[in-house]
């Protein structure tokens, strides 16, 4: 068998594994994966193949570079970080409690996802998607906390408020500035 | 002439140009030059001894590697940083006034010093300097505010909740996460 004909074979049986949509999905896992065992400078597109067992040739149609690779994953990390975020405030019952959670929640996505949170949180925001961006979801928080509409100027320095000292302690805690302990995080966001 | 006479004259004129210590202070002062035009990664010990316009050889009898190197640049990162925030704080006249200013400080640092600010906060502190570690500088400064002893539970937990809201914004101020603007640093660290 010819180079030729393996490569005819590889295809066809990516044909067969993944529909439409499918393999992009399958990548995206790949490179959440890779990126819960290492930073996102390790990360390549030819990793991301091998992890997710189909050729090179295949990655590039749906990542043309590594850039298109990383923002997909940082725009994936932004969508799981609010959905933390959300969970957090439903089960803390909304009010208040729900947007302490929602603080806390973002610090405890950091320290367990810190690769992959770096990545989301260096990353410029997707016009696009502004809903899955943190900043919005706190200011909507902080709109409904003060009982004002969220472009008012008092949600606005909150919400940067809340946002900035999430951010802070779990970079601190991520760099190991300040220990990561469950204990300091409800003290410092409370 | 041969090489190792070359050797010879290029060390008598080292020694000639640089006393004891000055050699090292001449090296961190390039590396900090080098940090003000890109990040800490591109730093290498040779690009510095280039900087310093001295010998490789010369750079590795003060830094046995770039780690060293680093972690010298780092310290240096921090002492600037406490100078910057005890400027500010006397500036302020001192008080709530002063500790606010001590967080504005530290955010305007970091905005002015990019490469060195992420350099120093993400190198584990040193044990030896504690005065130079902004934590203890901000538990000084919560103490005197709260008129509480600097270990005092209350006087932890408002130390970290100012350095982790101003390291956050500066972070995403860093990150393009927030602009870099002037009027924000003044709402949000107030």
């Amino acid at each position: 068998m010819t180079r030729d004909d393996n490569n005819v074979n590889i295809n066809a049986r990516l044909r067969q594994s993944y529909h439409h949509g499918d393999l992009r999905t399958a990548l995206i896992d790949a490179g959440l994966s890779l990126l819960a065992s290492g930073p996102a400078d390790a990360l390549s597109l030819r990793g991301m193949a091998r992890a997710a067992g189909v050729s090179a040739t295949a990655v590039y149609r749906h990542f043309p570079d590594k850039a298109a690779l990383l923002a997909a994953l940082a725009a994936e990390g932004l969508v799981r970080l609010g959905e933390a975020q959300r969970q957090a405030a439903v089960a803390a019952g909304g009010g208040l409690a729900g947007f302490i959670a929602t603080g806390r929640a973002y610090v405890r996505f950091a320290l367990s996802n810190p690769a992959l949170f770096r990545l989301a949180v260096a990353t410029p925001g997707d016009a696009a998607a502004p809903d899955t961006e943190p900043g919005a979801l706190l200011r909507a928080n902080a709109a409904a906390h003060l009982g004002l509409p969220p472009d008012h100027p008092e949600v606005t320095v909150l919400a940067l408020r809340v946002w900035s000292r999430a951010h802070g302690l779990a970079m601190l805690m991520l760099d190991g500035q300040i220990p990561a302990s469950d204990a300091i995080i409800d003290q410092v966001i409370g």
